[in-house]
């Protein structure tokens, strides 16, 4: 007796959604895999974006992994471009699917990966369908503001939100020859994730690198009568003259279609999963930008919205969807979370959780500010500025920010996998780092900010 | 009642030798401190030695740290250069010195500090006067090295020995316009350190830069009647003519003083120190590169002649010697050898304790070999080539080596923690390592090579 063709439907086709797809295909290669993408492409460099964006990457279909087809091929997976699902009926695992030409179906499954990602959060002055505000999420976006820069009648540009995206955005503006303005609201870049010290850094560099960041809060667009947008207004009265807008706001889990099948979610409003990475809904799975972790040093869930994390969990949730309970069910057990950045010459790298998450896990997280070249000084170098956490009483390493020159960044591997273990300040100080002059110092900045802390804490290393 | 000023001396002025003497300074600044150098210079730059020889550096006082002045004036301690210490009465602790005229004098200290560092050895047949035959080891090696290259007569040079500083002396010497051949014995470049896979990784991109690699032994030198020598006789028979040699040859420990006043070696004849690096001698301490360390994962003793375990060292050897009993004892717990290297566009690094300490510590050690690119494929990117050792029964990781673009040497600091740490492959399977297109892959060669190891291994993260 064989059984019938196990049929999974995985909805998102970006990241965690093809390595899901994928995944599921090797665990099983006789299931009937759809993957629905409401998007025109699957399998691309989302991380990849800003540099299609400023030409450091030429053409659009570079960024593209699989086609659709190839996807097929490669893993027997159906693919569904164009195609939103719009409901999804969590008892009977049913899904109520639009195409592109505008039919609805109702598809049935044995099982379901939810991979929808994050979506836009985009402040209620600045929604507008005028053709220069563009967000920049999507290989479409960046096409689309390419095109504007092409007749160079864009001499002057807003990128509104100074996070990871709207950075990026800026720089590769910056890049293609035109003039950049960055808002971001309140009083620093980056801040609530750096710190005042290393925000300060960080926007002192940008600012020298050419861009010009202003700390003012958008609140609306002024629009010509032809609909394209002439200026930014903000909080402060000032309108901002320009010919193009970016939108670099905010993210927030995709999870609405888990809500309204009636999925728990959970922090920030990702959709809820256990270890297994199976949602409150027998059947239905999740993965990537769109779920909750679990942080290994608070045991505490987060939201995460990483690549990595998002391809391992596409990974793990392809495997359960697919396994029919045969073999050991694959598990996720926890992220450390650890952002990176690259823009003009500077390296921005933040290792681990939040304040407000350490403390609610009953850490005293203390701080710490060290300074040192990355390399060796006799030698053309830059600095690496870092600010280091750890547990008033434990001396437990939490977490660390680096902003500075080439190296900087590369540096989080080894506080990622201190945090990660447990380590103390102790073991930071004690790390025997890599010298060479051409590379890094003798004295590293790794282990200057561990002696930082051990000072800071009151501890002594037995070198002390 | 006041006790009279402690007088300590230090033998060995270059890295070691200063950090003891400042920091028995700061301990008791009260101290009688005087630390004898047999060279011309102290506390200097000895990893950039290569880069004064490349021009890179330009002039050699930009090496020096501190002239023997300037430490007087900022320490409190004398210092004599071009002074030898002949001998250690250890009993007594009681040396012999000559100093720069020549004279000895007999000199009675309370506490003696060695800092003494390496000597090279030159094979049998390589010892000359020769003046075109030079070690590299000292600021006035680099200078008779450059002046030999100024009247543009030296068109071929023949670097003996492709260990680290052999290496580096060959790029030198090719940024400044010679031809290089470098002589290694055997068939491997560093094989005993990197292994087949990574050696030829290694000596491939060394010849794409430019370096003529042979692996033949040099046996001899052909001098002229003129004094110089023309040519390096190999084992082959052959006669590798040119007009300048460099012995990059190996080092030992120069623990001749030592040995001579009877303190014990250890490990390669380095001197035999406990936690607090005290000799077997009341009243010695020892530090730098002529001493023994112990090895976290291995337990063993092993000699390491690494800078900033020599820094390390220097401080804790001068903080006991100057403590007389007061507060509690500095001590130097453990090293895990982190070796690195830039030549060219390639980097080098090596983690860990050779196998033979491995084995000897109980250890069942399995290699894996892991190549990844060393940022997104999409952009411009080098490859990092990597090897990783761990403990067959336990899965504990023991060291592991990197050959590759940039960003390969700073990829060994995670894994020097979590050697120390006590990290198994899963752990660096599991580690949540930094991503952005322009400085890592998503999948790092760190994740890459655990995820090789647990394969290799019959382990499965839970992802599996």
């Amino acid at each position: 007796m064989t059984r019938a063709r196990r049929r999974i439907a995985i909805v998102g086709g970006t990241a965690a959604g093809p390595a899901a797809a994928a995944e599921a295909s090797r665990t099983d290669p006789d299931a009937d895999i759809t993957m629905f993408e409401a998007g025109p492409d699957i399998s691309w460099g989302v991380c990849e974006l800003p540099m299609l964006l400023s030409g450091e990457i030429e053409r659009a279909d570079e960024l593209i992994v699989f086609e659709p087809d190839q996807f097929k091929d490669r893993y027997g997976v159906q693919v569904e471009t164009g195609t939103r699902v719009e409901s999804i009926e969590a008892e009977t695992l049913t899904l109520d699917v639009r195409s592109e030409d505008g039919q609805v179906s109702t598809r049935r499954f044995d099982a379901v990966v939810l991979a929808t990602g994050t979506r836009a959060v985009i402040p209620d002055g600045l929604r507008t369908d005028a053709p220069n505000v563009t967000l920049l999420r999507s290989i479409g976006d960046a096409r689309r503001i390419r095109e504007q820069l092409r007749d160079h009648s864009v001499h002057h540009a807003v990128v509104v939100g100074g996070g990871y995206l709207g950075i990026e955005a800026a720089e590769a503006l910056h890049i293609q020859g035109v003039r950049v303005t960055l808002l971001q609201r309140g009083d620093r870049l980056m801040g609530r994730v750096l710190g005042d010290e290393l925000a300060h850094v960080l926007s002192d560099r940008l600012t020298r690198a050419g861009v010009n960041i202003r700390f003012e809060t958008a609140t609306g667009l002024d629009v010509r009568s032809d609909g394209r947008v002439q200026a930014v207004r903000t909080a402060a009265g000032e309108k901002i003259g320009c010919q193009a807008v970016i939108l670099g706001a905010g993210v927030a889990p995709n999870s609405e279609l888990a809500r309204d099948a009636g999925l728990a979610l959970g922090v920030a409003d990702a959709v809820s999963v256990n270890e297994r990475l199976a949602t409150s809904a027998h059947g239905i799975w999740a993965c990537g930008d769109c779920i909750t972790q679990a942080d290994p040093v608070t045991k505490r869930s987060i939201w995460v919205p990483l690549a990595l994390p998002a391809y391992r969990s596409g990974h793990v949730a392809g495997r359960n969807a697919a396994r029919r309970g045969r073999g050991k069910p694959a598990t996720m057990k926890s992220v450390v979370p650890v952002y990176g950045l690259r823009v003009f010459d500077t390296e921005v790298a933040v290792v681990g959780s939040d304040r407000e998450g350490l403390r609610a896990a009953g850490y005293e997280p203390v701080d710490v500010y060290a300074s040192q070249v990355n390399r060796a000084s006799l030698l053309e170098h830059d600095r690496i500025h870092m600010s280091l956490t750890a547990d008033r009483s434990t001396g437990r390493l939490l977490g660390g920010r680096f902003v500075g020159g080439a190296g900087a960044a590369l540096r989080a591997n080894a506080l990622s996998m201190a945090v990660r273990l447990g380590a103390t300040a102790d073991d930071l100080y004690d790390l025997d780092t890599v010298y060479t002059p051409r590379i890094a110092p003798m004295h590293d900045v790794l282990t200057v900010a561990g002696r930082q802390m051990q000072k800071a804490l009151g501890r002594g290393g037995g070198r002390e």
